[in-house]
Order: C-alpha cells, then structure tokens, then sequence
C-alpha cells in the first residue's frame, strides 16, 4: 500500500482553483462540493485543504475538522433533500474504494428504496448540481 | 427521520456490559469491537460512549474523538490483516443502511478482487473473531 501524495490529482487541482466545483461548504481547513458522478441526488464530497493520501496518512488534527463538516453537511443534506436516512463512506486505497487520492468523505443523502447508483455513473447535469448546491449553501449560512 | 435513542438497543447492551463483545480498543469516550456479522474478516465497530442515535444528533465533541479511534483502528487493522485498502462507512437511518441505532462506524478491512460480503449474513465463528481481536489490541497497545 503505497502512502505517496499525488499533487496532481484532481481534489489537490480543485483546491488550487485550476478546475471548477459547485462548492456547497468552506473554511480555513475543508472545503465541500457536490460529487459530479454522484450514487445518489445530493451527493457531496467533504475535502480538508492539509494534503493527505487518505485517512491512514492523516495528521489527526485534521480530522477533527473534517468530521466536524461532515455532520454540518450530513444534516444540511438531510433538510435540503428531505432524506430519509444519510450514508457516510470513506475509502483509503483502491481496494477500499478510493478513486481520488485526496483524503474525502462521501456524504449521501438516501431515500427509501432507492439503492446507490454505481460510481462509475455519468457526469450530473451541471445545472442540477449549482441548484442543489446553492440549496445547501443556504443552510450552511455561506 | 426519527431522532429519539433506544436505550435497549444492542449497543447500549454492550456498553454497559450485559451483552459480551469481542473488544480490540477502548478509552474514556470510545470502544471498539469486532462485528459479529462481518463483511469482511476483520471488520471493527468504533462506538462513542456518549449515547446518541448517530451522527445527525451527536455532539459534535464526540465526533472529535470519535474519528481519532477510527484513525487508530483503522492503521491497526491495515497491519494486523495486511490489508490492501480499509472502507469506512457510517450509516444514518434505515434508509441511510442502519440496522443499530447508537451512533457506530465500521472499520473493514479489504483485499484485491474481494468484494465485501452482504450485511445480513452469518454470525462469526467466536474463535476467529477472539483471535483477530487479540492481534489488534496488541497493535493498540491495549
């Protein structure tokens, strides 16, 4: 398992302002926006600036930022979508899971009987992702 | 979404010591223990002591330590399993994938080609999960 830390991947391009997102959340050290391939309406992807591989190389300080996000986000997420439950995932390494290798939270709002699209899914229409992003900034006061 | 905590709910049983687990780590706020219904060998639950039904009602305090255990299990488990990758996932609501509702996150290690076995499967064998129990408290120094 390899612990490296890529700078060109595409969250680290994201952070320095090279690729665009529909940012929903962010302070000093997180940064949230909508996943664009998301596995349910309303998926977000919470970010800490401080680069790590993932949360087996994370400074510990950084975490408690995050998580303090993810629980902002998990409940504004939860009002704007009318969710009838909240899945939380984080994957480290391929075999966990991890497409990116930015340390990320997945915060995905979940209805009833709708099971998770595969994440290997298209790109969301753009429009749809700035309208549910504007819905979440709102209650996130930003 | 629901809100109230069932204070007989499996968790809280544990925690207060009338139903056994098989422990790998455990401080003043947090426990950790194998899942008796593992989705993959080694899979770990970090519960905060703090009761709250999950992470759209926890204080945020408990997240803090919270996350922190999860990190140090986490790191514990990609060495004691030798692990590829680790996924985490926490689950908010039945919708969200909850089945027990104390606030709980999963820990699951993972190999290459191996996909994670459903959640309603079989209990464990005992002996198996006490010996994965003994590797990882001797790497948390437990």
């Amino acid at each position: 398992m390899s612990a490296t830390y890529d700078t060109d991947n595409i969250f680290a391009k994201i952070l320095r302002g090279e690729i665009p997102c529909h940012r929903v959340y962010e302070d000093d050290a997180t940064i949230a926006f909508m996943d664009v391939m998301p596995q349910a309406d309303g998926h977000v992807l919470v970010v800490p600036k401080t680069p790590s591989r993932n949360l087996l190389d994370a400074d510990p300080a950084t975490l408690t930022g995050l998580i303090q996000v993810v629980q902002k986000v998990a409940k504004a997420a939860q009002q704007a979508f009318e969710a009838d439950g909240i899945s939380i995932m984080q994957f480290n390494e391929a075999a966990g899971g991890q497409s990116v290798f930015h340390l990320h939270v997945h915060v995905i709002p979940r209805h009833e009987g709708q099971p998770l699209k595969p994440h290997t899914g298209t790109m969301a229409d753009h429009a749809v992702l700035a309208a549910q992003a504007d819905k979440l900034r709102a209650l996130l006061g930003e």
